[in-house]
């Protein structure tokens, strides 16, 4: 079933189809955490409905977004998105494999962003349908051919941001200082205050120096259930401007 | 300046001495982290004063703790901190270095303790006590020796844990991975809930299967200033059992 989503950020919109898959608060908040510099190049890479590209706009509006995936049927949808809202003076949209974004993109970008897949191919669960699975599962694609297809594409000092399972870190941290990327920002989401994280944001800076930053943590919910004050603003951080 | 202080914690008490190097909260958090099991043998690795095997007996007085110190005068010190307890049955200092600890003590550890000097050697001030420039910068000793030790020392599945400088944490887990010690579990220590933390509490598990959890952070001070309940707790545990 498609429909017509308001970002409640700026007038944008986004098409959506219940029948594959549809965005997260992850998307919200890594936008947030990114927050790309007047007139930065960006690269998304496995853009989904093409959310990040707009989310990142609805902050910065002197920016460029590449956006790349790999499913069909959602790459449609993203660029019919973008039609819609009438940007697609600053996101473009290809279809193709985050392995060959550096040969269907180019290169000098000065920020990556992903919301990549967070589990391994093995967790993958057969019953569920493709788009899914493809969205939650590394089935097409590892994380370290991710963090390879960033290193291509950035400049040196550019910037990789991104969000993962908090399950995982050790290996983010690994695979990221191998490809040249080093981690020089960490922000850790609870759920509340009293809960482990289960997901983290992490920045990158290729060819950058040793030493890690991590800010104080992002709490999503008070005691009582309701969204804290900063996740509220995040949500509704450019629609005030 | 020698002074004995009393733990407030089932009559403890410490010789320090104000022209060497006197323990901190660190110490105290780290032995409320590592909260070792009845029966557990234990190597200290580093310890100063002796202040960790103290507050670990203090848990938990089913356990031995075999300590290693490099600085003659600390280890004269801490030795006379175990007689003047009454615990040499529990608690053992061996003077030498952390290289040689394997030889010195032996293996099969159920756990490792470290609270390492948290700063490069290239960072040293020239001008600071050879006590203190010891405790703090790796001017004797780097974190990749402190691993290679607690690789050898630990049984597989053994655990070791450590506080250690935020900043380094992508180096900590490297180096940790690259000795079979893979983290398990991690705190962040934050002063307070608005501030970037500086310290990680760490553990690791010889042999153990990659998955790393994070638990809640340990917020040392409410936003008046006042030490968290949390915090006091940790002070005052085994004194109130």
């Amino acid at each position: 079933m498609e429909r017509i989503d308001d970002l409640q950020l700026k007038g944008l919109r986004i098409i959506q189809n219940s029948e594959l898959f549809c965005f997260g608060t992850d998307a919200v908040l890594l936008a947030d955490f990114a927050s790309p510099k007047k007139g930065a190049r960006i690269a998304d890479l496995g853009t989904g409905t093409g959310i990040l590209p707009l989310l990142l706009y609805g902050r910065q509006r002197d920016i460029t977004v590449d956006a790349i995936e790999i499913q069909e049927k959602l790459a449609v949808n993203a660029q019919r998105s973008v039609e819609l809202n009438g940007l697609c003076e600053y996101i473009r949209i290809v279809q193709g494999d985050i392995r060959d974004a550096y040969r269907l993109l180019g290169s000098e970008y000065d920020m990556v962003v992903v919301n990549p897949p967070y589990d391994k191919a093995t967790a993958a669960i057969p019953s569920m349908d493709e788009s899914h699975q493809t969205a939650r599962f590394e089935t097409k694609i590892t994380w370290e051919e991710i963090c390879k297809a960033a290193q291509k594409l950035l400049r040196s000092g550019g910037k990789f941001c991104m969000i993962h399972r908090v399950s995982r870190l050790v290996e983010l941290f690994e695979t990221l200082r191998s490809c040249r990327l080093e981690p020089k920002e960490m922000r850790l989401i609870h759920s509340s205050l009293k809960s482990e994280p289960a997901c983290v944001l992490i920045s990158a800076t290729k060819d950058g120096r040793p030493a890690l930053k991590v800010l104080p943590p992002l709490i999503v919910h008070e005691a009582d259930g309701s969204e804290t004050v900063e996740v509220k603003k995040i949500y509704h951080r450019n629609g005030e401007e």
